[in-house]
């Protein structure tokens, strides 16, 4: 068969395998992959280095469907190029309990590099697995041996185009020349509401120049041969990320090519006919995938065995000239942390007598951290010397010669995130972000996917209540700890002094299969005496008693954070007064519910109903441990701007307050 | 005086205001007043139409300081400029208690527009509010009465520009042609970290001209008479919106200037000192404010109250050519309601008999209230399809010739967020947005600003719970209710159907203090039949009791939204097995917790232990209102793609589970 009608071929055989699916599932978008199809084809078919057998090989080049609503495109290519991604389950499209969800799951078939759908992420997302990339090389490749060089590329919507984050991750892989990174915008001028014109007439290409990157086109995205050649000119300038623009029609060949009313709905029975007649598609049967489109297709299986076996001798050759950093680039990858690597933290804060804020404390451990655990890689939106997040050992991550740990991600709390989720799948460093708890809401897209696709990596959050003071409601964190607890398969460490916040550090990195929250204070706080309490090491349950006046407390006390202080001094109030009160210090509330129920049990026995929880954000949820005879003291409005110890007294937060409320519920009960 | 040294003495008064002040606070950021100060002072000296004495004045140009951190430059030009903002006030800067909040507070001075800190939310309101301004002038202007005519100013930071927020309103605002925005770009090159060129190296000009807005400069900022051409440029092109590109100095005149060392905290004594001898002010003394630059200053009084003077015999001109349409305006402008405005929503489902999703009866109840209410405006981030948000009888809102109702934000939750509370926060329309449930987390900052500032916006979200289906856990909500019901003075309502989407939109437009969320669904859901049941004027309470089986309920069973019929299912269940249940519909615990005590404890008497929520997210919270000896029936991780009430089933949100549930919990009892 003469190549162009190969091509042709593999083309339709894209396109109605999408179409199909779309029908049978009553429900997807049929749309986008028949104006997609011919641009991904060309991508996949004459570029991409991947092994579809081995879907782990690490240097394989990374694609990313932006668009994640053209899922069954994603779901073709990786059925017809091999990967392990059977018929049946493309024929069980968006149906419970398949591999083929609504949008593209990472983690559910093989290939799929990153939970895409929500707009935007998977553009931001790809701007990390590049950095991932280049700190993995630059750190491992030798003159020779460039054990570590690889291409990501992505397609990307209109409606990525459109959204925030994307501007900052743009911006900030223009500033950091990400010449690897390689976009194909599927320029359509459609979206739901109609005619993109109604909303979004700016000039693309110019943005993306201003931004820094080279702007390809536009091209005629159904011009195989224009496709091709925009790709090698991407990939020919190094300096730069690239954006080809390509003109595509959405909905292409259907009867209502071109329109808004294509994006989001199946087809229907006559639409799917015409259309297969005007695309020259002579196959009635749904699923028919012709021999000598799934022969091409799958050729990629061979060919990427192959690439992957030169690479293999690339990194023999390696192996026995650089042991040592093969050793360390295999352990890299593992996502394993080297053994033992948690002894730099031993003791750090033993004898230590001033006080001193959470946040200065982590970096004390980040630094520590350090040492043993190379992987550690990350930075602030732009208020590092705040958050404390600096590595002092380290220089920066940017570009030419300075592609060391510490990085900069500006003013762009959201593709901080998106970044770090795509560092995180990509492997390689374990990613950490910072900037004020408050703006954990400019980021809480990233944080989601995170915990849903469950990948390591860590929020760190300073400044984490109304201790910010001065700076006033606007910055003063109130609902954001509830807010965060609230998603699933997210831990939430408050650490209340620096001896949990070492433990906190130490929970989050040896948490392999979600994201951790690391909510730290701006302001001093005592280290505790773990002498004369509890030792810290109970973080890694959750909550553990940390002091108690006897064995058999009357009334519970329960702090978090800073206002673990708060309990305690009111633990020593109540004393004062012959109450007997337990001081329950719960600093993540999902560390605690993984505990067996007799260890949460002889933690907040449920005989003592007596409870008092104190932290300064909004109490919804704390009923769950105060119980209905016990009280929550918090706050249920926004703060104030003060200094922060008159703004903790304004609304309340006192150790004189707690032990009332406590004598409040005792008598109660 | 000649008038270049009254300008220089004006200026050196407007900077050194804000360093005593931060000094005297020992808190704040000194260095953006010190390089904002000349422009600030020839935007607000020459050409900002404002009336000090009556900050409320309808047609007042409009000025945000989006770089919220130099809230000192915006409390000096107001003090200096006669606002009610008294000297003692600014020396009691950032305390508790005093008017001078950290960052700048809507509300609590007069003068300040809107509540900036969080970078770019300024710069997106500022976009809100010329098209509040654009409505307003074309809903009322008649040929020769040009009585809506102003401008919109603001300044805005390197840090906003950062922002993705920034460059979705930027887009927006180039789209719409918004000629009267003007913005001051306080280009210093510095923020936290240090240079911007670590993270920030885009042609920002370039990509404003991209976005369709006349880019002028960059200019120096310091050159009062360039910023003052600069200025009129700007307001010449009527056609796009303006971004002046002012270069300046951050901290200019102090030791540290122009480096990442100046941004967040007091000079210090000494640099004080010498700050005060490189710009030549005399006064050790803080706070003084030499009698010729506060007479300058105060020019602003007489000329405002001449402007508005002028305006008012405008309107009195008006008044007489179109009576009916100012008593409209001032109706509008007041943020009243017509009397009897809900009329119309009164039977609008009587005698329905068909299913409906509450998305498609929130659109039967948005086109009703649009008879009555026509300052009701909005639109959907691209969704509007989906979630229903049409007005019918109205046309689009764009540029040139289609000055409508139905906004179309394009992809852009977090701008539209913002710009909805520019909206709001300028008067006039009531603004409504829309998009899916789960992409409230796009827009959490603009959500909560509207709480913090009080501001009537109805934040519609649809497709509100795993009933969603096939999207899959991307698109499936899950911790969004409870961590939007986190937030302070934000009202959630989630009706269980038809009638209760009336009441919610009622209770949505009657609550002037605070932003309202509706969740509605995507799925049809039983029209309750109201003669059976109790009256979905309930809604206006929060919780009420829908059905029971007897006036001596052993067991409650709560439902919210779609659940709700569920939780009726699983009383009529009950009921055949002998046990008499009380079906609770508690649509909005903050209405609900609004109530007196006696009417919460009518709906859920205390002495009936035994209850079951019901509702498809996570089950944070419930604990409040099941209380100890209940259960929380709800969903505990991410959801799944499939059919929607596949995906219920498999969740266990069914009326089987829920009878077994409260079977279990009477046992316990």
């Amino acid at each position: 068969m003469p190549e162009a009608k190969t091509d042709a071929l593999c083309i339709n055989t894209l396109r109605f395998l999408a179409v199909d699916a779309v029908e049978n599932a009553h429900s997807g978008h049929p749309g986008a992959p028949l104006g997609m199809a011919p641009m991904a084809y060309v991508l996949w078919d004459r570029h991409l280095r991947h092994s579809p057998q081995d879907p782990t090989w690490p240097n394989r080049d990374r694609f990313v469907l932006s668009a994640g609503h053209a899922s069954m495109l994603l779901y073709g290519l990786l059925h017809l190029t091999g990967y392990d991604l059977p018929l049946e389950q493309i024929q069980r499209f968006r149906q419970l309990g398949s591999m083929t969800a609504g949008h593209p799951e990472y983690g559910l078939v093989p290939g799929i590099e990153t939970t895409t759908g929500p707009l935007g992420q998977g553009f931001a997302n790809a701007v990390g697995m590049a950095i991932a990339e280049r700190w993995l090389a630059q750190h491992y490749n030798r003159p020779g041996h460039e054990i570590i060089d690889h291409r990501t590329y992505a397609i990307v919507s209109d409606g990525d185009m459109e959204e925030g984050v994307t501007s900052e991750a743009a911006s900030l892989a223009g500033t950091l020349k990400l010449g690897k990174l390689i976009y194909l915008y599927d320029d359509n001028n459609i979206s739901i509401e109609g005619d993109t014109s109604i909303a979004f007439t700016e000039d693309v290409g110019k943005r993306f120049d201003a931004y820094g990157w080279q702007v390809i086109g536009p091209i005629d995205g159904f011009d195989l041969e224009a496709v091709d050649k925009a790709i090698r000119e991407a990939q020919a300038d190094t300096d730069r990320p690239s954006l080809i623009m390509a003109k595509t029609v959405i909905g292409y060949g259907s009867p209502k090519a071109g329109t808004g009313a294509v994006p989001g709905e199946p087809l229907g029975e006559e639409a799917v006919k015409l259309t297969k007649q005007e695309l020259g598609w002579p196959y009635e049967e749904p699923f028919t995938l012709p021999d000598d489109a799934l022969g091409h297709f799958r050729q990629a299986v061979d060919r990427g065995r192959e690439q992957q076996q030169q690479w293999k001798i690339l990194l023999d050759t390696y192996r026995e000239a650089h042991p040592a950093e093969a050793k360390q680039l295999d352990m890299d990858l593992s996502g394993d942390l080297p053994a033992g690597w948690d002894s730099v933290l031993k003791g750090l804060f033993d004898g230590a007598e001033k006080p001193v804020s959470t946040r200065d404390a982590g970096n004390t451990v980040m630094n520590a951290i350090a040492i043993t655990v190379h992987v550690l890689t990350g930075g602030s939106a732009d208020l590092a010397p705040s958050n404390k997040t600096l590595l002092t050992t380290h220089g920066d991550f940017g570009f030419e010669d300075e592609i060391d740990h510490n990085m900069h991600f500006g003013i762009r709390e959201h593709a901080m995130g998106s970044i770090a989720n795509g560092m995180a799948a990509h492997g390689g460093p374990i990613p950490y972000t910072a900037t004020f708890l408050i703006f954990s809401d400019y980021m809480r897209p990233p944080i989601r996917l995170a915990a849903l696709m469950g990948l390591r990596v860590v929020f760190i959050f300073t400044h984490d209540s109304i201790g910010v003071g001065e700076d006033g409601p606007t910055h003063q964190p109130i609902e954001q700890l509830a807010a965060l607890r609230a998603v699933p398969n997210l831990a939430v460490i408050r650490p209340a002094d620096a001896t949990e916040t070492a433990e906190a550090w130490k929970a989050a990195l040896e948490r392999r299969d979600g994201p951790t929250v690391l909510a730290l204070s701006r302001q001093n706080l005592p280290v505790l005496d773990r002498n004369a309490l509890a030792s810290a090491d109970g973080v890694q349950r959750g909550g553990y008693v940390v002091w108690e006046a006897s064995p058999q407390a009357e009334v519970i006390l329960i702090g978090t954070g800073s206002e673990l202080h708060i309990a305690l001094d009111a633990g020593k109030l109540l004393q004062e007064s012959g109450i007997s009160a337990r001081v329950v210090s719960l600093p993540s509330w999902e560390l605690f519910e993984a505990q067996s129920a007799e260890y949460r049990n002889q933690v907040l026995p449920p005989g003592v109903t007596a409870r008092v929880s104190v932290e300064a954000g909004v109490t919804m949820g704390w009923e769950r441990y105060v119980g209905a005879l016990g009280t929550a003291v918090g706050l249920s409005g926004f703060g104030a701007s003060g200094k922060g110890p008159d703004v903790y007294k304004h609304f309340g937060l006192t150790p004189d307050r707690v032990a009332e409320e406590a004598k409040r519920v005792l008598h109660r009960k």
